[in-house]
């Protein structure tokens, strides 16, 4: 107002002309840098843009002729689908529940290929989302995000029933109530026979475990969870969902629990509310049969990429995931002292360590009753006596024998016997027995198939030191020591037994690692790996001690 | 500078401080502009924002300190190497040749897990991109369309040396030069004892199929291909390869190749020079045989992704990927008579026509070995009058044969007999043969595990009048028809041999299908297919007649 009262007193024509350019050289630029935007956005996301128009001309219709509370709804949120079987599902009717409430509200359903039988689904609002893009289509139309340009994203789990828009509304109200705190997520049951279950969740990644709790008891109308059955309704920040990484992987719920888990994000539970159920699925037995074998081959893969292998449930009971006696070891060959895990800034996995532990107690009872002295060796050793079991980054067990004592034990002598012709044996528990022809030492692998093993050095005195033919020279704890150490042997906690050891046990580790050994952890073949490391930040590993 | 003269002749205190005004309002507007659009960076592709700042970096490094062709270079392209075994491989080799030449090109390393052991990579420019996003990391940092901001992209096979900048450089001038013609990419050998190929190549997924071709002779130092083997060099537009349905799939140059073709994209091949080649990889027999494995495995899934099913060589040999005699077959059971493959626009798979085919003749030959008199009908006998074949988007065969005549055939004998018990049997040459208990007819399946079969209908006359006890009722075909037409059976091309059908085909046809059924194909159920789309655009169906 000032500017244009400032114009009168001056030349006002010159003065008009001026501004009229300026505005004229803005309008120019701004033309230009929402074109330019445009283009981003086109380029980057091709279905971004349509549906951007198609849910702004929604927004329009639906504050022309609607209730407010509704409409309001309609601009914020999408509806995704994604759970669901193509064989039996009732997607058909939960999309019109859903859009008799909602009649302008955008609909996603996420499916790898295209549902056969063909869904019948109206063809405004909802879009079928497929994520093995056909090859005559563009990637960017594979990808669900693309077409969700509200803020907030609504999961519906297949035969939901919306009865009434005060129940989603109340939802999202929950949700923007919560913002900047660690909760993210809001959830809502669905009718069901089962009783909803609110459970804690926590992710180790670097132990490659997941432990469910029950949640202590909350009072009120809500509950904080990790993890909640059976599938409810959730709402959370389309932006949240999308930074994830791997937003619309399936079995989507615990998929998206773990994934908030590993964030430390939780999940609000309105469990004095439901969502109503239309037609009850999978009431043929075969069906039922077909939906849990597909989703379990769903979930074995979700823990696969996850690096999930080993889950305490609330009862505490354990499920594997990992490898076992039939399956190769979890890990490739050992590069450089340095396990592929190490890299991955996890530990070994812990199906390995349960075998290892199997594998050295059966070794262990095998030597005493043979009457062979053994001691543990090296890391192992070490493992004892700081943690009184395996090193949790370590992937097998050392020992020392006496070489004399190879012939007590009819196994170690068999495998002796057989390296001259190169070959190995399986024993009756099937573990597997060989000399390693390069190394002078014996090996007793978990199986066949997984090459987990114990490794047996046989040592022999000379002049009062324990020494042996062959070593490895980038193993600093590989040396000759003094025989005192052995006379007598000690026994240590180790795996959950006693096993045998050397005496002066913290003397005799840092006679062999170096002073402060025990107390200072440190991962294997450690310079090499800093210098690895330094060279290439690419690489992270996990932090020991936490 | 018309605008500074006409200030001096004002009161110039006041213009200065409108225009002052404007243009710090300018400014708040731009910025605020500016900023939207970076984040809307950010909220889409996180990485993306920090690769433009540091190539906006590097450039003005480069533009400061170099050779401003090597600058250019750098500007414009992205390298990317994602073709690479993690057991054995020259990426160090091949990453520090290219950045000898151009010192601040982006190079980006694709790989779905982190290699192990680590590839020993220099921090800068190198970028390493994991498809299978860790589960703690964002989806978008495992897209390497977010780490390339060039225009170009020019993908490098693993062991490839750049000497100069004079060859990279020249094929990016070729591309720009291509620009708004169908050929999008351009290629250049990689020094190799194998003779670089250059085929033509047909992908016709209606067909599930993929036809090389020996390219005509071209004269000049390039060629057009479709196809070039061994790896070359290629560049290209980063907005074309990331147009595509699945830009970074293994094994790569293949897939690019389908996918381009399926676009009908042709690439130019820059025959007479060739970039040089480092360390020779895979000299030993152990790594050369895994090496094939896993390419052959990659390719496999990526033939399962694409759909394609039969491969055609240049020397004409076909190579089957589709459903044999010890797989289930191709598509799963069809509801509404409408298969799967129809809803994805495509055809019946062609390894499951020549499945088809074989079933037939061997069904035909045995009952003309038993004197069991048969007829095609249906479908069957109308593929036979329009295409002397199966109807290409057909998915069984169907006969007639006398009532009387099934105690001439042993193996239709032993069907029925068997119904009661409502048990199979699998004949000698592997086939299984039942009578259907429901349908009253019999059904030949070409294995145990691969249920395409032939259905043979056992009708019987009564006044002249061929008819059976059980009807399909949505099949307006499958009705009664005067016994004139079998008095003679005759003799019509059919798969490949002479089968029995009834006199006057067209006669019989018109009487079982209606008017004009030869000259007009459709789908089957054809009215239910056109409501189901009408209702839902979703599904798309291939046009028949192209």
């Amino acid at each position: 107002m000032s500017t244009v009262s400032c114009c009168h007193r001056m030349h006002s024509r010159s003065c008009y002309m001026i501004l009229t350019l300026a505005i004229l050289c803005n309008c120019v630029v701004l033309f230009y840098l929402v074109h330019k935007q445009n283009d981003i956005e086109v380029r980057e996301s091709g279905p971004q843009r349509n549906e951007l128009q198609r849910n702004l001309n929604n927004l329009a219709i639906s504050y022309a002729s609607q209730n407010p509370v509704v409409s309001a709804f309609e601009g914020e949120v999408t509806i995704v689908i994604i759970e669901f079987e193509m064989f039996e599902n009732d997607i058909p009717g939960t999309v019109r529940s859903i859009l008799k409430v909602f009649p302008l509200i955008r609909i996603i359903i996420v499916s790898h290929k295209r549902p056969y039988p063909p869904l019948d689904l109206p063809n405004d609002n909802v879009q079928l989302v497929l994520q093995d893009t056909p090859v005559d289509q563009r990637q960017s139309t594979g990808r669900p995000e693309n077409y969700i340009n509200t803020p907030y994203v609504m999961v519906v789990p297949d035969g939901t029933r919306f009865m009434t828009n005060y129940l989603p509304n109340n939802v999202l109200k929950t949700l923007k109530k919560l913002e900047k705190t660690s909760v993210k997520i809001v959830a809502v049951p669905v009718e069901s026979r089962v009783k909803t279950q609110c459970d804690n969740l926590k992710v180790d990644l670097k132990r490659w475990t997941m432990e469910y709790s029950a949640s202590v008891n909350q009072s009120g109308n809500f509950k904080l969870c990790g993890f909640i059955s059976p599938d409810p309704v959730v709402i959370l920040k389309s932006a949240f969902l999308h930074s994830l990484s791997v937003p619309y992987v399936r079995p989507f719920l615990q998929g998206l629990f773990i994934q908030a888990s590993v964030h430390h994000i939780l999940t609000k539970l309105l469990y004095m509310k439901s969502f109503s159920k239309g037609t009850e699925l999978f009431t043929n037995p075969h069906n039922q049969w077909k939906h849990d074998r597909n989703f379990r081959k769903r979930l074995i893969d979700l823990y696969k990429r996850f690096g999930i292998k080993k889950i305490v449930t609330t009862t505490g009971k354990i499920e594997w995931f990992g490898c076992n006696r039939d399956t190769q070891r979890c890990f490739g060959t050992v590069v450089d002292d340095i396990p592929e895990y190490i890299y991955l800034s996890k530990w070994t996995p812990p199906c390995c360590l349960k075998n290892l532990r199997e594998t050295a107690k059966y070794v262990f009872q095998l030597l005493d009753q043979s009457n062979v002295k053994y001691w543990l060796e090296g890391g192992s050793l070490l493992g004892a006596a700081r943690y009184k079991d395996i090193i949790p980054w370590d992937y097998d067990v050392d020992i020392g024998i006496l070489r004399d004592d190879v012939k007590k034990c009819q196994f170690l002598q068999k495998a002796d016997d057989l390296s001259r012709t190169g070959s190995k044996f399986v024993d009756s528990s099937g573990f597997v027995w060989e000399k390693a022809r390069e190394g002078d030492f014996f090996r007793v692998q978990y199986s066949q198939f997984n090459h987990l093993h114990v490794d047996i050095f046989p040592f022999y005195e000379r002049n009062g030191i324990m020494t042996k033919n062959t070593w490895f020279k980038t193993h600093r704890q590989d040396t000759e020591f003094p025989a005192h150490f052995l006379k007598p042997l000690t026994r240590i906690e180790f795996v959950g037994i006693r096993a045998s050891a050397p005496n002066s046990v913290k003397e005799f580790l840092e006679y062999k690692f170096g002073k402060g050994v025990i107390e200072n952890p440190q991962y294997p073949n450690a310079e090499k790996l800093k210098k690895k490391l330094s060279l290439n930040q690419q690489y992270k590993i996990a932090k020991i001690g936490s």
